[in-house]
């Protein structure tokens, strides 16, 4: 198990310091990848994912994400004893992974005149705010996610090429249901760099936005586990 | 017959859901993928195509396109008795999928002050309105499609890798024949979201076109069929 | 042979109908995909190429090109009878692909005021005219194409994934070669659609500028001979 | 070793002119692939690696970068008496696949007005010149690098598909740790194509920036280092 929760924890990390790496790239001020648009974000967050899976995969199962765990729990292919060490495994990895692309971009947050486009780099936001709705959009891309990943590769998507389909099913859900919220369809990976954005000394930031902060995680947790029960169900 | 069934409407729901997701997300107002443009979309149909066939494929052939099941009837490689079943079933689940879109999207519509941009979330539209043209354009595209599945994997696309390879030939012909019409190449895609479009109280939507409507549907069933048997020939 | 050579035509009908397509789709007045730009064709490109060698494949070795055909007689890996009936095929599948690129986006040529797009859906052309570097440029693209192919396949890139592979190829010089003479990296691709655009009664065309038109066919079958010619030396 | 060194010296070429090469391509004037923007530089230079592992893995290990060489010498896995050999023939081939782009885009230096576009083209500058910042950056991307090749493949890379990885791999650094320096993290790619920029004489260049060069050359060497010493430890 804390072999496992070490996979969790490298692989949370580099699916951050990737992910939020594009978001980065695409988003402050002077880097050279700015304006590549959400093409990029896309194509850049599903290789986050696939190098997430391939760091991790030779650990564990590589869930890299709560709502998957807990998904796996209900369903009962995943053991609720391991539930708790692989979610803070998950945290700690996604906050250092966010501490990273701070210092990654450190000469850039000085130069970044908008507050909203480095809170964007850590953590997600809404394009039209509407609790409801933003809830549903975070819950269906989860849903899709993991119903997805049990159709896919029945649950094991660190074999071979599979995190490569892992990767492009993420690329799919950002550009297909991504619009709307940003598509965190991840708890740990939108609070744990939320948590860097309030703590560390980024230079330039505004408010985390914390009244927002529960959509992004509640949202996808109950889309994951009804997704793993319709899987299930059919 | 039934469990291949339910495998049409699962792919078809999903395909019609990530693929009409895109053309929301690039297309509606105040999304955050506005204005990714043609290769958005045309790599997220791809991806939306590639995940349809991962869902239904455990569950059956993954035909998820009426000009599909007609195409292989006719060369007498799937029974006729199954083609109104597996029709029925692409329909409800492409009607489905738009729904799911309407509501994944749902604060956007109301922002949107451009019928033409939300009718193209659902169905596709020409370019050029020039009936015989249109109908040559899908023809053709389907007539690729058809011949291009059989040469590749003989039928069989939902093995291994697979999905992915019928995923890159969407994008293809989204990249070099869609530019005239949007490449329905697909009746229950282009009918059953339609259908979406007239019967949802969908915010801020003018007509839904049914003078085209018969072209991505009859086009698509001869170009498919005549694709089929030039394989069949050769 | 005839077998094999019915593969050419095919394979190369497929290659030249997806690929001038795709030019067709970024250069044309009203296309839905107008100013995709040139990261749409280089992908456009490279899967017009995949799905050629696809719809070749089970019929012979696809080479689909007549600088590949002369590059393998000439370090003995092919017959020498045969090169004459393959690049026929070659040549009779580009124009009839061409002339299907001409039908399918048949609205919009009268629509598209800019002769050189027209032309350039159908044949390459020079950024900047000047033939010793023009055809230097075609040459080293060919002679990367023809190394490569060997290096990564041993002359057999029909079999599992390995289209793909070559997709990836053509859409790798396109990036890094092509930005000088539109990479025809191909006689047949250049010339065949170059007399289907002097032959066709296409609205809108101009001349058909048959002063450039021996690069693309020189260029290509020297570059190709020496890249054959390197790989069998090392 | 002298087959493997050739392996370097002809993978460091391919690399070097295909990913140069997308540079050329996307900045200087005229060049049809203008203004394409950092996708198609990610995904050109993803695809450079990839040809270059392939055209190197038949005859060697295709580290094809000193950084990988020394971090695979410091963990035991390559011997320290192949390090001097192959970054000889590391640096020969990527001054030589400079000297080839030069060649390639032969007519467009003259057209160039734009004296870091010309010394972009060759070698790598930093966004926002800071040493330190500039240091970490590229130092972090190389220990992803070498990290994930050694988890994705144990190191060996060379075999069936993954070389496609690998290229993934380094198109995921470049849209997510790229930004900042524009990703050297490879000692040759950068110092072999800067010596060639200093030395040709290519019409419009400037100064070479070997104030900057260092940070290219050691900030890659100590990150892969370490890299390679975490992935051990784990």
């Amino acid at each position: 198990m804390m072999t496992q929760a070490l996979g969790e924890f490298i692989g949370t990390l580099v699916l951050v310091l990737l992910g939020d790496g594009v978001v980065a790239g695409v988003s402050l001020a002077r880097s050279k990848a700015k304006d590549a648009g959400w093409i990029a974000i896309a194509l850049g967050w599903g290789l986050a994912v696939t190098l997430g899976v391939y760091s991790a995969g030779y650990l564990g199962p590589a869930h890299l994400n709560p709502a998957v765990t807990v998904a796996f729990a209900v369903i009962g292919v995943f053991p609720w004893s391991g539930v708790v060490p692989f979610i803070v495994a998950q945290m700690l990895g996604a906050f250092l992974g966010a501490a990273l692309v701070w210092l990654q971009y450190y000469p850039h947050w000085a130069e970044t005149k908008d507050e909203a486009a480095i809170l964007g780099t850590f953590a997600t936001g809404p394009a039209i705010r509407r609790p409801l709705a933003n809830f549903f959009s975070e819950a269906l891309g989860t849903l899709v996610l993991v119903f997805m990943l049990l159709a896919f590769t029945k649950g094991k998507w660190t074999d071979g090429l599979n995190p490569i389909g892992v990767g492009a099913l993420i690329t799919a859900i950002g550009f297909s249901l991504g619009g709307t919220t940003g598509y965190a369809i991840n708890p740990a990976r939108d609070l744990g760099p939320r948590l860097a954005h309030a703590v560390l000394p980024i230079a330039g930031k505004g408010d985390s936005d914390w009244g927002y902060a529960w959509i992004p995680v509640v949202g996808p947790l109950v889309g994951g586990a009804i997704g793993a029960l319709l899987f299930t169900l059919i």
